[in-house]
């Protein structure tokens, strides 16, 4: 499949599997309307295609695909909150609580934490109890304070105070758990799940979870260089946000042309891991592509 | 085990399964703040009671009850924020917000959020793949948008605009659903998840899920008592708001009275349904007559 009918397909499940008429509908349209904004599907085709390349079916990865789109739809909801980031702007649209209020917006992010699991359990159908126990565990992991709870609660702290070895460590190791943490370990859950349905063995879970790594942190070394490059229309929210705030980013800390070289470095160390795995994948190669271009290189 | 016994062991368990010295620690010391502040532990208590009373082995359901415990206080510290209920005091101290700022009370629910079911997950030594996804079931139901957050998002609303017949429903009916899932919900999580590990047939199933409704109901006509005849010394948060902020209360609609009846009412049914299962419990009996004595009945 191209990424254009992944997104098709994982569109047209996100839709089927958040109810619109359940009572009290107003949580069902807030968390709804956050899920189904236009937007890249970049986990959920990872994780489909970690099954593909592996031997899987897609088809009993789906479910898992979308509920990752959902807790990435609540970091973002949460993430955007008048407390933490303070966006009122989300892929071109307003923000979650800007549409529903505060107080709903909250409760739309706590909401998709347990429908997102939810929905792998009812819907994986031919996963067997094994299986389930194990993308449970992922999921809990990479979800919660020891994957992208504890990336996002450093990178608020460290928006304020970064100059100030805040946690008493330096700014390049602050820099790495918060992409780490905030930005890899959703590539992470993604791409090991969709290799765990398949039944990857432990050397290609290794393998694709040290691809996962990468590729999250140069996506976030990327998106950080957009902040400078890009613009509103492009991007679909406020552009420049983190240089004025003077926010520890990798252009903050390296310049712009050191973290081009980075980002171009550890793409080039993900196609490596492909190679060395002997998988074909024009869908992981398109997204990498795509990032180099976005950058400029 | 008496009900002493049982917190006594919950405290420990809670304890040890939350970290403090994590990094980043700000997360893991908010979390822990609000689960180990002191507390009844009801729910809990219930989950180990129900695998005691159909022939479970308590030490099979430990982490599962401590799990429910971990999502209660999540609804605690996100009920509490500025931007729902706005409390400032909780169990007699300041609430989650109040000691780590609004950020991270946001965030340490939703980190509970993924730590409560990953604590089951990673502890339940002796469950099978079976039984961890059924219980995984039972927790995202009741914890989500069917469960515990529709019951908060109808009351939410429910207290600027009740008497405006808000969702097009009956003061009546919306107060029947607000208690049914914000209270009652978590009640049967507890109940029925420790059925399920003692290995309950689906006849004892349903009927501790009817005595956890009932007590669940009671349990919050109880609240709405107390918060009219307590004082903040015995309760340990703001007493008297509902009242004066005329919000849907069992009291506010029907009355002192006539609430005092109907609690009466559903713990004997309580009691009856423990009669009917044929189940000694004095735990359970304990906990049914101190809501009365609190209750002044």
């Amino acid at each position: 499949m191209t990424l254009e009918e992944y997104i098709e397909l994982i569109n047209k499940k996100l839709d089927e599997y958040l109810p619109e008429d359940k009572f009290p509908q107003d949580i069902f349209k807030a968390m709804k309307y956050t899920v189904t904004l236009p937007g890249k599907r970049l986990r959920p085709i990872m994780c489909l295609e970690a099954c593909r390349i592996f031997g899987g079916n897609i088809e009993d990865a789906i479910p898992t695909a979308c509920a990752i789109e959902m807790l990435h739809a609540q970091t973002l909801i949460h993430d955007d909150l008048p407390c933490m980031d303070n966006d009122d702007f989300r892929r071109g649209k307003p923000t979650n609580h800007k549409v529903f209020g505060e107080a709903n917006a909250v409760l739309a992010g706590d909401a998709l934490l347990s429908f997102a699991p939810q929905i792998i359990l009812n819907y994986s159908k031919n996963l067997s109890d094994e299986i389930l126990v194990k993308i449970m565990k992922e999921y809990t992991q990479y979800a919660g304070a020891y994957g992208v709870i504890g990336g996002q609660v450093v990178d608020i702290e460290a928006e304020k105070n970064w100059k100030n070895n805040v946690f008493g460590v330096k700014p390049e190791e602050l820099l790495e758990f918060i992409h780490t943490h905030k930005t890899a370990d959703l590539f992470k859950l993604s791409l090991r799940t969709g290799a765990i349905i398949a039944g990857a063995d432990e050397e290609n879970l290794q393998k694709i979870t040290d691809f996962a790594h990468k590729l999250g942190v140069a996506f976030q070394i990327c998106d950080d260089i957009l902040d400078v490059i890009s613009t509103f229309e492009e991007m679909g929210k406020t552009i420049g946000k983190d240089a004025n705030a003077d926010k520890l980013t990798f252009v903050t800390l390296y310049g712009l042309e050191k973290s081009k070289c980075k980002l171009c470095c550890l793409l080039d160390e993900c196609c490596d891991i492909m190679s060395d795995m002997g998988v074909k994948t024009s869908v992981l190669s398109d997204i990498i592509s795509g990032m180099k271009r976005k950058a400029g290189l």
